[in-house]
Formats: structure tokens, sequence, C-alpha cells
């Protein structure tokens, strides 16, 4: 029995997510290198093992260590270079095949400089977002961080990676397709660029958006996106999943209800949702209230109810007559999070359903 | 020596403030009962001790044993009653002075129905922040909660609570005092209606920002401000602590540097600062950065320079020339983060200085 705000999983949906990018990845002969960072969690991972898949990506050195204790060999840390973890990253790197990204030219310099142990690194392209990476066009500091990575015999130039977080803010779906097109294209110029001196340079692409509604990845050696595995209500607001490809909500206590005004309080806020938010005409909402059934699945209200604001620990919602009525102090309700990587990262007890 | 992203804490700002608040709470002769979700910490609630307070808030269930089990044996929990977790809050009651909160109409019934154990009971007044509570003026509805509350004899009717979480959208000192004076007003005039049932009703107050600035708290019989003993950019932004009174920073390491648009990336971003922004200039902002020296106390810069966006582990800061040319791969910059509370219950590791 659940008492207070709980992570809902259901297994069969993540289970039926992962296939379809797998089987995508696999008829487009891409490597599927999922993003473990959403879900940071041991069954979880062993869900995708179970379908293959070997090698993962992480986003901090002591994710990687995680992983590595489950027995993960081959892990990208799809996160800048933290020159201060050398020490962590030279033990994982002597047990794991393990990569690192650099991002500006500092970076590749620096880990040229101290790293010891034989490690893979990726050079990080900006394809358009603008958080981080090389310009796709500024070869000069692309070939000099080359240099860099090629003067230390212990670092493997792998590739080139790029994460296309742009597509977040698209509109529709050939907005994201455009974000694809021109972004892997300016990843395959560079691999041509440089296939002279490296024979085996890969070019690795994130982000759940293009990868959701690109079918075929002809050309990109490895996709790594990783929210897909829950998908949210961000990416359901993008259109790039559908209700029921959404597979985690968080159950929350009704505790108060404001009759006067439709209003019920639950409790379930920042510290479970995250602040993240979307626009929902006009103004920023915090979730999607779900109809949650005794055995913990949920199901859609036929028009959205969105949660209204949060705080720390409440969070309010706007509802019909009907629904406020229905519904009694200690009852449970289920919030479809705005983005499920967050929600995960601070709720981290999950409850698995079929 | 710090690796990642560390929280960082100075143990002298916090006793200032806790004195600060203590003292002026002694002068108006009100009970100092601080709200313990923001520091969610041991070290801190033994300063607090030292000072001499021994009631305290918290807003779970799960905070509540977390302190009763340090020894602290007054404990409100100034979130409204949960009934799913009635057997904990049995237990709890059997061996501290517990409070509970209720908020509306149905969760008086419900507690007036489950509670066995003797615990004290309040009334959450909404005194315009509309989350939740019982509006002043619907004297019926109040009266009614506490016909239910009298009808179980394990419950002791203890007084009205208010938060005034509409302070932080004020934008200058008379509109919290404003804010202050009418809700105190509501309260002080029930306390006055209901005075002949009860004899002994206190009015409990709460809300950092009306506490920082009122001096004189006359007529309130408790109030219970958290975030003050951190402070934060927020409440510098509405201008109820000095620069000096922050308590918190988050160390960050430099992971990139972008010297074309003079901008650094920091490992650092929304799993430890939270998504909560303030405006600044019509743009949202995610934390002030401020200089880290070796023994990790922080300095302000003279002009402000905030974080300009962030994802789960990346911060982006617009930089000067100036300071992106000090900075190297691996050093780290401080963040004053927009909301503590949120921050500490995500870092949940501290550093102290002095």
């Amino acid at each position: 029995m659940i008492k207070k705000p709980t992570l809902i999983v259901s297994e069969s949906i993540c289970r039926k997510n992962i296939a379809k990018m797998y089987s995508k990845a696999i008829a487009s002969n891409t490597v599927l290198r999922p993003h473990f960072k959403t879900h940071q969690n041991i069954t979880i991972g062993e869900w995708y093992r179970e379908v293959g898949i070997s090698k993962i990506a992480v986003s901090s050195v002591s994710m990687a260590k995680m992983f590595a204790d489950q027995g993960w060999t081959d892990i990208l840390i799809a996160f800048p270079f933290n020159p201060n973890e050398i020490e962590e990253i030279h033990n994982l790197a002597n047990h794991t095949n393990l990569g690192l990204l650099v991002s500006c030219i500092d970076s590749a310099e620096l880990a040229s400089t101290i790293v010891k142990s034989s490690l893979d690194i990726y050079i990080k392209i900006d394809v358009g977002t603008h958080r981080t990476g090389f310009l796709p066009d500024n070869i000069g500091e692309i070939s000099k961080a080359l240099e860099y990575i090629s003067s230390n015999k212990c670092l493997k130039f792998r590739g080139f990676v790029a994460h296309a977080g742009h597509t977040y803010g698209s509109s529709n779906h050939d907005e994201i397709r455009s974000i694809y097109r021109i972004g892997v294209g300016a990843l395959l110029k560079l691999k041509k660029q440089f296939s002279v001196e490296f024979s085996d340079i890969i070019i690795s692409w994130g982000d759940t958006p293009s990868c959701s509604i690109i079918n075929d990845f002809e050309g990109v050696d490895e996709i790594r996106p990783g929210n897909f595995v829950f998908y949210d209500l961000m990416q359901h607001n993008i259109n790039v999943c559908k209700p029921n490809e959404i597979a985690l909500i968080v159950a929350c206590p009704v505790v108060a209800k404001h009759t006067d005004r439709n209003e019920i309080v639950i409790y379930g806020g920042a510290v479970h949702l995250s602040k993240d938010s979307i626009l929902v005409d006009g103004k920023n909402v915090f979730g999607l209230m779900v109809r949650l059934s005794n055995d913990l699945s949920w199901s859609f209200f036929e028009d959205n109810v969105y949660v209204d604001r949060i705080s720390q620990e409440h969070g309010v919602i706007k509802v019909s007559n009907e629904i406020i009525n229905e519904l009694a102090i200690g009852d449970f309700i289920g919030i479809v999070p705005v983005h499920s990587c967050l929600t995960a990262d601070l709720v981290k007890d999950f409850i698995f359903i079929a």
C-alpha cells in the first residue's frame, strides 16, 4: 500500500518503448546506446540488457560507477569531462570500456595532459542547441583538439557526439526532422573531413524527440536517447509520444479540497515533480492529472487537467465539479510529470506495475 | 577536496541568521518555531537547539520522524494532514508532542474520525495565498471544523496557522508589511471570535519575507520561518536579506569555455539547483555566480552574473572577458541558488565552513 507521493512505472510500457527504439536502430544498422540518466535504475537497466543492449550513456562519473558495478562494461559519460574526478575516471577505465567527452579546446588540452588510463574520447559538436560543444564549421579548433587527443597515447579518438536539445522547443515534426537532417549532415561532413587520419570515426546522435520520430537512422552509427523509456508531458506536448507510451506517473494523495474554487491540493510538489513546466495556453503547468486505479494503473481524463501551481510539497489542481465530488481526502490521483528525468532523479524509489 | 557539485554552508552566517530571528522573537514575546524543511539537517538543527529553540515545524511525516529520532519533542507537521500516514502519525504521537494541520472541512472531519492518539491540531487559514486553508471570513466552516475537532477527545485544538506565501511576489517592504498586517489582523479576529470556547488559542505565522522585515511581532504567539537560515537569490531579489546574510552556495566545476560567445558551462544543473527561477530584466535566471576561494568561502562580483540556462546537469553562464580569461577547466565557482530549500533537498550532503 502506498502512503505518500510515489513514482509508479509501468514495466510493459517501458519494455514496449525500449523494443520499439531498439528495432528501429537494428533496422537502420545503428547502435542504440540508451542514456541511463533518465531512469538511473538497475532493474530498468536489466530490461535494456534483455533485448541486447550492451553500450550505455550516463551523465556523471557516479552514475558510470553505479552501472559499472552492475556489470555494464561499455559506458560513455556523455557530459563534458570533469578533471576533478580524474582519479575516479582512472579507476573506472581500469575495468570498463569508458568513453569521455570534450566539448571545448581547453578541455581537450587538459584531457591530453592528465588522462593516464586507456579510454575512448569523443568530441562534442554543437549542432545548434548552443549549450556546449565545438561548432561544426570550426575545423581549426576541432583539428587542434584532435592533435591534443592524438598526443596522449592513452586516448583513443572515437567520434563526434551531438545532442540536439533544441528539438524540445519544436512545434511540429517537420521542424524536428529538419534539425535532425542539418545536424546529422554536419556530423557526416566532419566524419568525412577527418576520415584520412581516423578511419573508424563514429557519429553518435542524441535527443528523444528526433530519435522518436525518425525511423531510418542511415549513416548514424549510434543513437543515445534516454527519455523515451518513460516519456512525459513535455514529449507529449511536442507530439513525439502517445499517451499510452507514457510509462511513469507520480501517485499523490489528495490532502485538501476547496470546493468554492474547484481546487484540490495534493501532497506532491517541487520535491517530487521538479519545477519544470510547459506552457499550455500561455500558462505554465507542472504536470497532467490522471485517474489512478487500485492496482496503480492509470487512465487519462477526456479533458486535460493540469497541475496549476506547485510549491515545495504542495500541488494545486483546478478540477471539474464532477472530479472534486468523486475525490475524498486521502484518495490518490496520478500526475504525469513534465520532465520524467528530473522526477525520477527526485523520487528515487519506484514501484513497478505490470 | 571537493570534486563535483557540492553544497557549501557557512556556519557563522547561519548562526547569525538564527540569532537575529530568535532575538526578534524573544523581544516580541513570540515563540520561534523554525521550519526545518529548509535545511533537513541534523547539525543545523543543533545550532537552533543551542540558542534555546525547542519547537520546530516540518513539512512531512518522514521529516518529523527524522527529527524526533534526534530528540526533538515538539513538532508541528505544517502540511495538510495525510490520512494515509495515520499509522506513522500515531507512532510519532506516542513519544512526541505532535501537531497536525487541517486545511479544509473534509480534512477536519476525517481527522476527527481516524485519529486515535493524543495530538495537537491546528486550523490552516488562507490569508491570501490561495494555496490551501479556510478563508478567514468563512466562520461557518471554521466553526464546523472546530466541532469535528472537539468531537474527538484525542484532538486538542491549539490554534490558527497561516503562511503568507504571497509575500514572495512582493515588490517592496511596504507590500510585505501590508500582507503581514492584514493577515495577522484576520488571525487575531478569529482568535477573539473563538476565545469563549477555546481560552488558549495561539496564532502561528509563517513565511520568511515578512518575518525578516517585521521587527515587532506583538500579538503573534508563534512565527515559523524556515528559509531565513540560508536565504537565497529569491529572498535577495525581493530585498529581504543582504548578500552577507546568504549562507549557502553550490560549488560547481567549470567544464567548458566558449570564448566566442563569452559563456562558461558548469557541472551544476537542475538536479543540483532545481529549476526554480526568478525574473531579472524580463528573463528567467537560475542562480547567481560568485567567486569561490580555496577555503570554500565566497565573494560577490561587482556586477551580477546570473546562470542563464540549465538542463539536467549543465548550467550555462554568460561572463565578461575578464572572468572567462581567469577561469580554467576544472576551476570551481559558486552559485547562489534561486531557492535554497529546493537546493538543500536536492543536494543532501553539505560541507560546512566557518
